[in-house]
């Protein structure tokens, strides 16, 4: 699967992989992204899996910038 | 506040930091401890905030260990 459009309200994506250090590893190349855009996904991170959530806090929902970040969250693959 | 024992399953403790890049550093300390420890929290992370959760999957609830680990990482911070 995709992204998602969850509650009207943001876009969330889960993404697995094989073990613990992996998903962290992801976890750090999305934060590089995240400081480089200056836009921050909520991240949650468990064993061999990441959830990203995006949506934009200013208006407490999704904006075009949610969408530009999702891309390139997906080139980054 | 520490850690709070939430449903009578899981530990749950809120660190703030004061960035996005303060919270991923601690982020990365955690996973480290979790890797040493072959214990692995539940991790959410966000923009100066992450929550840990602690419980022991194989039995779906809180054992000795999550215990330990939550002191664990009450003396790494």
């Amino acid at each position: 699967c995709g992204w998602e459009v969850v509650d009207n309200h943001h876009l969330e994506r889960v993404f697995r992989f094989k073990n613990f250090v992996e998903a962290l590893d992801y976890v750090n190349r999305v934060g590089a992204l995240a400081e480089e855009e200056q836009h921050h996904p909520d991240i949650s991170l468990s064993w061999g899996k990441v959830v990203l959530t995006l949506f934009t806090h200013k208006i407490d929902g999704l904006s075009e910038s949610d969408i530009v970040f999702a891309a390139k969250i997906d080139r980054m693959k």
